[in-house]
């Protein structure tokens, strides 16, 4: 379903931009480190923050992520997904370690904390994908 | 009014993902060129493009900037600028042309036409600035 270069862009250790909608309707934006669990892009937080918040009043979110990369007629890549947001309670800390081997480096660890609340997990199932690159 | 070090940012060569409202009330998200006229962020675009509408119909937006620096705590350094658009015709050639100086080099001849149409800028009134920095 997503297609192979897409899931590669959201495997790597490139930043997403991560938009929710906040009270008002307007968008709000945090970076995240985000992973691939099958077909859903997730998301690990710690504390109940208003990403979260937002997602549950309105789950309407986006995820863009700029891979570096320029496509042959000069345009910057980049992967956008939008996608239907459901924050789910614990399992934060191990998803948080998994994706700091991609986004630190192998052999950290992290959450850097002793004991790490299970925080919540934030699932994003994909409307539809656009962008710059091989996926659209 | 918008910190020295927000304002580097936004002259400099990174990538702003620009999100606008689309007309169901959800994110819409693309890449963007930015510069600054003195304190409003400008984009340049050709053709009448999506995000323009969207501008028009809401004028609530978000820039988001990765620097791809790290503070002292590890975290990734970034900027959001919410603020409202405005809509403008003409002014796109020369502005394009100014901004390919710093994303692309200097001495390009950018946009790539003999007789580019006049466009439209969009001009972003900052109503507040967010992120990771030491602008926060």
């Amino acid at each position: 379903m997503i297609p192979e270069g897409a899931r590669k862009v959201l495997k790597s250790d490139a930043l997403a931009h991560f938009t929710t909608l906040d009270e008002s309707g307007a968008p709000y934006v945090t970076l995240a480190w985000v992973g691939l669990d099958e077909d859903q892009v997730v998301i690990a937080t710690l504390a109940d923050q208003k990403k979260l918040k937002n997602c549950r009043r309105d789950p309407r979110v986006s995820l863009s992520v700029a891979t570096g990369n320029r496509n042959d007629f000069g345009l910057d890549e980049y992967l956008v997904v939008y996608g239907t947001a459901e924050v789910t309670e614990g399992g934060a800390p191990e998803l948080l370690q998994e994706l700091a081997y991609t986004y630190l480096g192998p052999g950290v660890k992290f959450p850097p904390m002793p004991n790490p609340p299970p925080g919540y997990v934030t699932r994003i199932t994909i409307d539809r994908i656009s962008g710059v690159g091989p996926w659209t």
